[in-house]
Parts: structure tokens; C-alpha cells; sequence
């Protein structure tokens, strides 16, 4: 490792270094304006704050296909004599990168890190052998694994669905990758491990039997709980909800959805929830909604950190760059103390216009600095304004007396009727959404 | 009662008689074209299948205004010399609506039966004396009372929610009026009671304490379950979710979260859903979606049967006149063996423009006719077309064998890897979508 | 041919034979309950009326890939040893399913007839082969071709658009790539030529002059028209609409957009628009409010009929059988007087889930069945129901007297204002929406 | 005038002055942090710019009513004794707010200033008094009138539209309203004068003839302009989208319609737009995108500045605080050279449960200091970033040689296929999104 990145026998990012910090003041694109990895921001860093994480799934496999056009992005490493070559070279440009920015971690489905072959037994020799690669430059540069997942709806086989799939055939093949990815994770050194049900739901009712489906989805999720305790797999499983898109409906439609079916099949005490930004969106859900949903259930585990457009109802995974969306995400991170195990992981791919390498650089940097100015503007609120204040005093008359006996359960409907009738009317006491949408702005541009 | 329906000093509804079954040659607008209340669709009545309610709030106090405009329809009852007055012609014509058109409940909420007045005690008053009036009317009449609820926000006090207002001086008031709505239920011999969440909700995560508004929401409704429980009150209690509208989140927001909700805080014994179909609409559901979610849970209360308009993004609450609609519901109602002790309650509204008297009892008769054929359909689809057992056939590979052992949780990661290891490559399977919906188009039409 | 259908070397479609009507008590998927080819609506066949077309994109080349899988669906053709080859044995099938269908006309892109080559030239010359043998089973068959058309987004030079990209040299590529399907369309004998501005329109406005692309885009139109008339073509040049996707904003967004900018750029003496089901749901539209739109303007061209997902924000492309919109938008044809030279084009694909060839058939039967039985039932209320009586009454003041003078621009707001305080307040008119509601119902399932 | 603002007998507002600018660092929930009125921003101080306009109805008279309850906020000037007194009282107290917040401009419609009464004359002399005095108040206080217009929408009579109803009797009221409000505006100095089509559309195509309503619009808005020109009206006519709700379609849906109506109909030479946020986003545009078009056409006239909710789909008319939509938004009006005749009229309401008085303030001053800081930031970019630079070079290659003769026209399309054929394959230039985003970020924490 020359400078402080790493780089294989082939620079694949020539002419872009390590990315510096530079400052808000700083014009150059290549370089971040607030995250600034060793900042302290209440009691950790910003590093220990936003544990980010590159994927590698948008970031050295999406060449830019859409449902309109071939991709578009050529990447060097594609040019490999066969997959499996592509596959150690896709590796190198991936650590090559992960250093230049400065990330700490790194995700991947199965698929992504080794090529599929014809037999369940080559795929697992496959993926060992770049599991082996990718332990060696973790151990070189550093970089750790967020989580591992597999990746379950691309093959045809999946068309109707892996765990949820009618045919039992299909969901056995399911199995063999989840145990495969579950052996990768653990040996890379995981710390999380995420099952997103891309086909998990139906196309229409009409052919559906849902709650069968639901139950062999639990009995699935099961399965792999037991099986990668019984590898020594210490880290949280995590289910990322969605609600549609490639299914009509997908099971796991949105934290709630989710929240609920963890805790219906018992498996709430293994699995916590990966909240995507887009997929929020797709709910009709703000992304803090479904942070807030899973924080009050204990469950907010990871975050995949994108954004979708509010007009267009598909997954655009953008570059988070609304500071809003990163800062209300960061009150609810911060209130609940923190991320970890889990992390910020950058399920965001460039535009399909966006041909450049550097673009994979600039859309990181400023998914990086928008979550990093959100993370110092919901530290200041929380800390300096005064919006947790105000909002817990709007809840005092429940802290003692008999809005505390009825919350504890102990003030029925005949005392509350008893209290309205000797009370008379209560006097309005304004929301004040406008005092607290102008103190954000204030914040935001202090 | 003269002819077969109930008439007060005054004729409200002069010039339409009872509405009549004519058949599908009819042109005539006031009569049934399929709905024959004493025909026979499997083992039992459309009338014991269907149990039609008309509610009272639209029908008898929906006047017809909108965010940009007061309301159109004169309704003669509103004439009266004094609220009370007014309440029980209002009532009188009520009664006499529900017998024209053959329906064998209503609903209501206590402030549609009975105006609020300046106390509580005097508001019990009020209610007190139409509950009265509509116990002589029921027993006259033979129409029966599905269910009641509590208006818990229409009031300024409940502009920031009842059961999850910050203030407990606001709760207390929702207690009193759910108390005596619980009462008037029970003396009516009402056989459900239901809570429609209307400002559960929060306009802004930023002022919010999600957590504990909830916790509070499940104080409030347990309290209320006890209270019912103690008066003798035996039926279903019901949630209405619904996901916005009037505030930007609600609680409540489609069946998932409300099952999700039940169970966490134990109340699924007591609670069932009642799904209304624009609110599904607005969830980004479909109608037939919640209602299965609901009954996978055993929890398919009762409905609202209306319509939204899927291109506008608020509740419309039209007449239910779409057969897709009807249909694919029917077809829940009907595998899950019916839909006692809830029913099928019109929360349906005249659109604004349609001011004529008749056009309650048109739009009541579009609605009742698309559902009577809707359960033909779907009966005629369960029992004579291959639907069902197509469906069912898609599963077969997990009705016995290493299918069942895995549903059973007896077939873990290791023997799915080596069962897909062991069999190759699974045949692909076509899920047949097209099929399926031209065989409903088929027998819709035939 | 043998039996009444084209079969070439390869019988791509075994067991399916020609597609017979049986009418609507058959149960056999493979035949036609409604579509009576001879069968006389009005004053003309139903094959006259509804014009059907085959695509040859979804149909023939789409294998079902999505953004989360690869394709499902094995065509037989795609074994060959060549891509020509390949187009060869592709055409073979299209006629044989055309033929089996029995429907008389099919619509493609170039690139879907003959591949891409590296070069202008032999790109051409791919194109012009296949339009020879085209010619030759036209001929056979007695097939006509409807409209032709160019890809202009799937290859990536196009991605920041073709007729709009900020580079004159891709705008020349597609220039070369319209000129040769204009060639190809008037070999063919083509009755219309189709431009559905795939990627003209934008991802961000940030980097984007929408006024100088605006014009651009008419200056190619313009270009193409002249082009075509040139060579002989007389039909008629149509445009489709669609407001989004693959681009975050489409230029031609909706009828009303295209319809304004036709005739701004007065276009509108040779371009009509081509209306997509599934296009008018993601603008936010009905099916019917496009056609109408598109009608009341005189430029309704041509029809793709499929449709969406309301509640997917995605272009789904499903087989149209909803029978409200196959009513509603027959309606409009009908009162504009039919729809030729256009027709009705099914741009629409089974589901990837779908992976039996017969499924093909099955979507497009039901397809054609929706519409058949939306024509008779549009038929029967244009001429048997007092739809357009009533609705045309409504407007009767405006016939003759101070309205009509008034919609002849002769009665100023000075008179208006003297006419209203002289007549004092109208009576209130119902809209009767319901009963309307009710009357379509009543027709479809007579 | 004490102090520097008005106050007439009572003082409405007690305990808020004149809101001063204190700058970034103030915690004064009741200054101005950005808005400087006399800064300059370019060429012309932020007053000039800005243009900012309270509205009437909303602030005044809206007292928090939605579908589902009543509303909330209690205004002291509707104690008075009569309709007329409290008009009076209410619009002292408006004065009063247009000076405390310094803004140079108020709208207003006909009944919102007065009462309607029972005959058009006696509702022509309440609006004629109240003009008398709001003249009065203008001189004394130097607030000018952005613009006049007429509640054309909330009076039942409209139910079924003004200019477009079916019946001529009630189209003639609406011409009575808008000649004695284009009076009053002519009166009071008005600068504009503005149609907000309300309920210009329809409920169902199924009773609606939207080709004789749209000529009827049309024939309504020459009278309107006739007559105004006649009684010396120089200013611009706007109308105003908004694409439903409402009805469920309205006829001004968007800009790009209205744009089309406006040249079909030969009334864009008096008229332009008046683009509201949230009827943007209603009708799936971005508030950017609206702008643009109407700037395209030349007809971007004035801004009513609020927001909606991306995921509520109703008019919620929030103040508008997002900095990416007052910056994206300035950035349009700042290159078609400003905004007058036209200004930001604020069309925007506080919540329902903001109902202490100064929460009207607090809300004005959101918007303001977001429109300022959208103005500082777009003025930046324009100016010192390289945004329109390289914009502009994206489209380099049609300023001269063959793609600026294709633009004029003369390049046609055998030209542009030899030339693609000469030139091959063009190289890949990225959009660069990334990096556009990235700097709109950084000018806005700069
Ligand atoms: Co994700
Ligand atoms: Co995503
Ligand atoms: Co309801
Ligand atoms: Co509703
Ligand atoms: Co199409
Ligand atoms: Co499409
Ligand atoms: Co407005
Ligand atoms: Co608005």
C-alpha cells in the first residue's frame, strides 16, 4: 500500500488518492467538506459515529441496465479472461476503493464476491476461494465486513420467490446459498448478517397462499438462525424491509410489517431490522418513520443509507445528499445511542448517466458529507436547542398524578370520565410544528 | 309501518318505497338488479352473507362539504327548532331509509346520534335520550345496530389525537365519551364497538413521542376493553386502520400494523380490524390485501365497503361499484366462513354534486348489488372453477416429505444444501397470473 | 399453412392451434369467450372495430429480466447459431402466433426485427433482410403491419436521450437509426410510425436545458416528417406519451403536454398520439381521461393496451382485463368514430413468473376478450342506455339564448353579471354520478 | 403608527412587533435570521427580489377545518357583532400583520375581504365598502395588492364548476363575482389578477362533455379579460394549476396544460401562471419543474410559496421550509431575470394544531428567511459556482457547424445518418449528477 490506500497490481482508480478532508471552503469534488473522520462529535467520532460502509453490489457490479437499456459503465476489471478472474480483479478495485474513501466497512451479497456455477458444490468452491482473497486484504488494509447476505431473487429459480417459494425444491437451493453466505460471513469476520426477501411476496392474490408462505418464511429465517449459531455467528441477523418492487407486494413491506412478524414467530431475540432510505419512500414512510418505528421496538439494527424520488415509484438508490433526511435519520440514531453493530452501509449507485469512475467517488463523498453534516446538526439539536425539551414537556401531565396511574393501567374509563366531568374543558396548547421546522433550519445552516 | 318500511310523522323520503329486487333487465334506478336478500348462495342468504349496514354520519349528516366548499345537500331534518329536535327527525328518517332499502343494520358514532353539548354530563344526557328513542326504532323496526363508536375527532380538543394526546386533561375526555358510547352500544344491543384511530397519528416525527403515545393508545383501549367487558358487553371490539389523513401518520396505518400492535400489547382476544376499503387504498394496499393480512391472523372483523379513487390521495368514501373489488373481497369473506358477527357497513358518501334525496338510496343500491354479485362470483369461482385447487396445487411439494419436515422446522440449512445439492436444478414453474384473471373475468360475466 | 395458421420450418407454438371463439361458456383457456372476429357491433365487425396488433418486443424478445433478476422465459429461437439467425427463426414464430391469434396487424422497433451492428451501414442492412422476409410473410399471411418504430434508449449512447441529448453526434446516430425505420415502415406498408421518447426528457434539471432539448426534439420531428413524406410515406406519424421512466421526467408526459407542444411547433397536421394504458396511470391519469384528452384535440391516433399497477409506480405492462377500462376507453373510440388508421397495439408482456409459451397466448386472449366485451357493453350504452342523452342534457342551456351567445363570445361579464342578479339563485342540478356509476355496471353484466 | 407598524383600534397582535432581522445566531423564535430586506443580492436588494405577499384567506380566515373536524383556532375579530364588523376588525388586524412582518404585499379573494350576501348587488356593495377601507389602509400603511381574484368554488352553487358548469345560470353568477372583483382590484392598484380553476374539472368523465367545458372556459376568460382591459386593468391575468382535489380532475391540471390552453385558445398574450409548490407536487412534478416550464414559455408570472406533503396526497399548503425547493426555485426565477409584476405570495396556512397567534408569524418567518437563504444560495450559484458553465458546455456541440445547422432546420434526416455514419460511435460523456447535487450542497452550508 503506497500513501495510505491500497492498490493491487493494477490501479483500476488512477489519479484519484486517498480523499482528503478540505473543508466546506474547499472547491475541489474530490474531496470531503464535513466528514472529517476524526472529529469528535459528542463522545465518539465521526468515524465511530456513521460506521460506513461501501457495497459492492452498485458500486463494481451495476454497470447501469435499467428496464430500458443495457449498462452503460465499463468497468476495467470486466475485461478479465473469466469470472472467476473478473471476480479476484473486481476485489482488488474493490479494496482499492474502499481505502481511498476511508471507509471502515464493506458489504456483499454471495453473488456479487464469486460467480454462480452449475452445482451447488462449485458456487460454495467459489465463493470460498474468494472468501479466502477477501480475508487476506481485509487483514491487509483493514477494512472490515459489515454483513453478508446472499442473494436470492436474481436466478430464475427465484422467480416466485426463495423462502416463500410454492415449490420446496427452490427454497432447498435457497438454503444451500444462505449456508454458504452464512460460512463467508462468519469467516470474514461479519458483524451483522441481512436477509432482504427481494421475491418474498406475491405477483397476485389470486395464485397466493399467504400465510403459508409467512409460515415457511419463519421457518426459514429459523433455519438460518440455528444454523449460524451453530458456526459461531455472534453477530444480529437483520431483515430489510420493503414493499415492493420486483413483487407487487413483498411480505416485509415496512418496519411495522416487519417489527410484527419478528415478534409473532419469536425471532425478535436474533433479528433486528435494516432500514433502507428508498424503501422507506416506497412505503409512503419518511426514512426517520421507519428508524423511529424500529428504535421503539429495539430493533433498529443497520441502515442503508440512499434515497429514492418522492415522483417516481421505483428503487432509484440514489446518493443520500438531503440534509434533512440525513439529519432527522441522525436524531434517531443519536437517541437511541448509536449504531453499532450496525452501520451506514451506501446502497446508492451513480446515475446511469454518470459514466465516470471519479462519479463512484463524488456520489460516495457526498453521501458521506451529507450524513456527516447531519450527524453534527442533530448532535447540536439535541444538545443545544431546545427541541427534546419542548417535546418531553408536551407529555408531562403524564409523569405523575393521574395521567401517570392511568398509564400505569390504573385509572379506568369510569375515573377518566369523572376527571373530564370535574375538570371541564382542557384549553388548547398549540403543536408548534412551525417553531420546530424553523429550529431545524436554523441548525442546518449555523 | 305502512307497505314494509318504517315512516314517522313525517315522510322523509316521499316518492321512493321499499326498493325492490327487479333483476338485471331492470332499468329502473331504484331497484335491486342482484341483490335478492332471501336467495340462497351456498348455505346461506345474501342477506345472512352480507350483512349490509347503512352508517349514520354520511348518510344523515354528511352534507356534502369539502376543504374548499360548505355543504350542498338541504336535509329537511335540519330544519328543526333545536339540535335535539333535529337529532330525532334525523333519526325518524334514519330508520326509515334503512327499512326502504331492506338493510338489517346501521352504525354510528355517539355524536352523530346525539350533538355535544357545552359538559359532560349534559352530553351523556343528550345521548342518553336517542338511545332511548332508537331502542323503540329498533324494535319497531327489526333493524339492528352493528356497531357504535365515538366521534374522538372532530372536536378541537382532540386536534392533537384522544388516546395519544400529549395532555391527559384531553384524555380524559375521550375516556368519557368512549365510556358512554360503550353504554349506548350495550343498551342497543350493539354487536361490535369500534375505534377508528382518526388524530392517532402525529402531524411531525419532530415534536412526537412515538413510543409513549403508543403505549398510551394500548392503556387507553385496554381500559376500554375492561370497562366493556364489566357492563356485559359481549361482542368484538374492532380497530379501523387507517395510514393518513387527517394527520400525515397514523398509528393505525393498515392491518400489518394493527395485528403487529394487538398482539404486542395482548389485546388480539378482545380486538379484531374492520378494513375499510379506501383506506386500504391509501396504505398503497389493495382492498383484498388487508382483508387477507387480517384474516391470515384471525382477526377479519367486519368492513367499511366504499371506494377511494386510486389516483387521488385522499379518502373519497365513494359507493363500492367496482366488481373487481367486491369480488376478490368475497373471496376473502367467504374461505374465512363468513363475516359474523361484523358485517359489510357503508361508510360510503353521495358525491357532493349529487344533492337529490334519491341519490343516497342510488348510491346505497349500486353498492349492495355490486357486493350481492360479488358473492356470487366468488362462490360461484370457490366451488365450481379450478381457482382454489390450482392455488393449492402450487404448494403440494410441502404437503408431505422433506417439504413438511422443513414447514415443521425439522429440515435444517445443512439438509437443504445437500437436498439441492442432491436434486440439481429445480423445472421451472409458471405461475399462471394470466390464467387466473381471465377465469375471474369469466365468470364475472357470465 | 396448413389448418388456418402460418407455420414455418419450426412449429414454435405446438398443441396451440388456431385460437377459436367458444363463447362464454367455455372453459377452455385457449379460446376466445367474447372475441367474435365477424361478429357485427354497430356497423362494423369487431375486427374492424378493435384492429388488434401483436408487439414484437415484449412478445418475442422480452424474457422477463427485471432490475433484480435475468430472464425467465426460453425462447426457442434465441438457440441460434447466429443473431440473424436467431431474427429469422423470431419472425417464423411472430407470424405463426399472429396467425394463430387471428389478429390482423403487429408493430415493432427496429432492433427488435434485425440486430444491432457495429457500423450505420451494416446495421442497415441487417434491418433491410429481415424487412424482405417481413414482406414475404406478410404477403403469406395476409398480416399487415400497424406502425414501426426505432429504439432510441436501450442502446447506452442514448442515455441522456436521442432527439435531446446534449451531443449532435448521438442525435445523428438516432437521426440514422429513424431514417432506416422510416425506410423499413413504407416497405412494410406500415399505417402509422410511432416516436415514445424513451429517454427524452431528464434525471436532474441541474444539468439540464429543457428549453434548447424542447426544440431539439421538434427539429428532429420535424426532420423525420419530411424525411417520410419524402419517401412516400402517408400515414400517420403518432407520438406516446409517458411521463416517467426510464428518465425521472419525460418531455412527453401526457396527452395534454404532447397535444400543447404539437401545436406549438405545429406538428399537429402529421402527428397524432399513440395512448398507453399503463403511460396514462403513471401520469397520474385514467385510461379514458387520455383518450379523451386526445379525442377533443382531433389527434387520438393509435392505442397500446395494456396496463399498470395503480399502486406500483412502474411501467408493468400487464395484459389489460380490467373491463371498466377496456368500457370506458371504447367508449371515446366509439364517439370519435373508431380508431383507424390506429389500433389496438397490446404492448404488454406476461409476467416473468409466466414461463410457459402458452401463456403468451393466454395474456393476449384475455386481452382481446376484455376488449371485445368493452366494446359491446360501450355500444350498448352509447346506443341503448340514456348515457349521452342524459349527459348531453345537462349542458342544454348553453343550446340556444343568452348561453349560446355566451359560448359564441357575445355575452360579455357586464350581461352575465346583469343575467345573474336578474334571475337570482340557480337550483341546485344533481350530478347523478351514481346512477351513472350504477348504469355501467348494469350493462356490463347484461 | 406607533412604532413602525400599523394598528388600528385593537391591536390584534399584542406582545409582537416589528419582526427585526437578528441574523443567523439569534434563537428569537420571532426575528428574521435571513430575510434582510434591504441586503443586496445582485443587482437588487432581497425586498426586490422577493416580492412577498401574505394571503388572506388562509391567515385571516382559516381557522383550521379539515374533513374531520372543526376548526380550531379562535381569531378575535370574529366576536364582532355583524358579518361586515368583523370584516372590518379583520382586516385591521390583517394590516396589522403585514406591517409587523414587513412584507410589501397581500391577495386576497372577493368573500374572503367580504361577505357574500343574499343578491349579487347587496354582495357588490359589502365587497365596495371594504375596498374603500382596504384603500384606506394601503395608503396609510404603503402595502400594495400583488394581487385580486374570486372565490369561485365554495358557494354550493359551484358545486359542478363556474366557468365550466353545465348550467349557464350559475356560469353567470361566476361572471358577476369576477367582474366586482377585477373592479376591486382595478380599485385597490392590483397588480395581477389571478384564476384558480377550483372546481374547473370533473368528478366522472361518465356525465361530464370536457370539450364543450374547456371552450366555455375559454370563452369566460376572454370576458374576464375584455372586460378588464376595458375598465383599465393593465396588469397580467395568472391562472393558477392545480391538477385535482377538489375534483378529481381539474382542467388547469399542471403547467404544461395550462401552457397548451393558454396558446390554443390565443390568451397567452394577457395571461401567464401562478405556480403553487404544492399544486406541483400534487400533480407528481417538483415545484423546479413547473417553474421551468413556464419560464420556457415565457409565462412564469408569480409563485404561491408553500409546500405539500410527498406523501400525503391532499393540499396540506404547509409554509415552505425546504432550502432544496426555495433554492431550486430562485434558481429559475433569478435567470428569466425576477419574478415581477408578479412576487412569493405566501398560500400557505399554519397547522391545525398551531392555534396560538404568533404561530401565524412564526410560519411567515420560516418561509421568508427559507425564500432568502434559497435566493442568497441560487444567486451563488449562479454567479461563483461553475453550474451554468457547465450546463451550458453540455450542449456545445449545436452552437455551431452541423448541430447548429440541424437546429435551424437545415440538416435533415439523410444529413444526420451520414453523418452518424462518417463519425462512428460517439464517446461517453457523463451527466455528472453527482457532482451537480454535491454543489448545490455546498453553496447551501457555505
Ligand atoms: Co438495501
Ligand atoms: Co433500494
Ligand atoms: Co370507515
Ligand atoms: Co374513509
Ligand atoms: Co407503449
Ligand atoms: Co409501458
Ligand atoms: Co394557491
Ligand atoms: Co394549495
Amino acid at each position: 500500500m503506497s500513501a495510505d490506500y491500497y492498490c493491487g497490481d493494477i490501479e483500476f482508480f488512477p489519479g484519484i488518492g486517498r480523499i482528503p478532508f478540505e473543508g466546506i471552503g474547499s472547491d475541489n469534488p474530490l474531496a470531503f467538506k464535513h466528514y472529517d473522520a476524526d472529529k469528535r462529535v459528542g463522545d465518539r467520532t465521526m468515524r465511530e459515529h456513521l460506521r460506513f460502509a461501501v457495497c459492492y453490489w452498485h458500486t463494481f457490479l451495476g454497470a447501469g441496465a435499467d428496464p430500458f437499456g443495457v449498462g452503460t459503465r465499463l468497468f476495467p476489471w470486466d475485461k478479465a479472461a473469466s469470472p472467476m478472474d473478473a471476480a479476484a480483479l473486481r476485489m482488488d478495485a474493490a479494496f482499492e476503493m474502499f481505502t481511498k474513501l476511508g471507509v471502515p466497512y464493506y458489504c456483499f451479497h454471495d453473488r456479487d464476491m464469486a460467480p454462480a456455477a452449475d452445482t451447488v458444490a462449485e458456487s460454495e468452491r467459489n465463493l470460498s476461494r474468494m472468501v479466502e482473497r477477501a480475508a487476506r486484504l481485509q487483514k491487509q488494509t483493514g477494512v472490515r465486513l459489515l454483513w453478508g447476505t446472499a442473494n436470492l431473487f436474481s436466478h430464475p429459480r427465484y422467480m416466485c420467490g426463495a423462502a416463500t417459494n410454492p415449490d420446496f425444491h427452490v427454497l432447498a437451493h435457497a438454503g444451500a446459498q444462505v449456508k454458504a453466505a452464512l460460512d463467508a460471513t462468519v469467516a470474514l469476520g461479519g458483524e451483522n448478517y441481512v436477509f432482504w426477501g427481494g421475491r418474498e411476496g406475491y405477483s397476485t392474490l389470486l395464485n397466493t397462499d399467504t400465510a403459508r408462505e409467512l409460515d415457511h418464511m419463519a421457518a426459514f429465517l429459523r433455519a438460518a438462525r440455528d444454523y449460524g449459531r451453530s458456526i459461531g455467528f455472534k453477530g444480529r441477523f437483520l431483515i430489510e424491509p420493503k414493499p415492493m418492487e420486483p413483487m407487487k407486494h413483498q411480505y416485509d413491506f415496512d418496519a411495522a410489517s416487519v417489527v410484527g412478524f419478528l415478534r409473532q414467530y419469536e425471532l425478535d431475540g436474533d433479528f433486528s431490522l435494516n432500514i433502507e432510505a428508498n424503501h422507506a419512500t416506497l412505503a409512503g414512510h419518511t426514512f426517520a418513520h421507519e428508524l423511529q418505528i424500529s428504535a421503539n421496538a429495539g430493533l433498529l439494527g443497520s441502515i442503508d443509507a440512499n434515497r429514492g424520488d418522492m415522483q417516481n415509484g421505483w428503487d432509484t438508490d440514489q446518493f443520500p445528499v438531503d440534509l434533512y433526511d440525513t439529519t432527522t435519520a441522525m436524531l434517531v440514531v443519536l437517541e437511541q445511542g448509536g449504531l453499532a453493530p450496525g452501520g451506514l452501509n451506501f446502497d446508492a449507485k451513480a446515475r446511469r448517466e454518470s459514466v465516470d469512475m471519479e462519479d463512484l467517488f463524488i456520489g460516495h463523498i457526498g453521501g458521506m458529507d451529507a450524513f456527516a453534516r447531519g450527524l453534527e446538526v442533530a448532535h447540536a439539536l439535541l444538545t443545544k436547542s431546545r427541541l427534546a425539551a419542548d417535546r418531553d414537556a408536551r407529555y408531562s401531565s403524564f409523569d405523575a398524578g393521574p395521567g401517570a396511574a392511568f398509564a400505569r393501567g390504573e385509572f379506568g374509563l369510569e375515573k377518566l370520565r369523572d376527571f373530564a366531568a370535574a375538570h371541564g374543558e382542557p384549553a388548547p396548547v398549540s403543536g408548534k410544528q412551525e417553531r420546530y421546522e424553523n429550529l431545524l433550519n436554523q441548525y442546518l445552516l449555523r
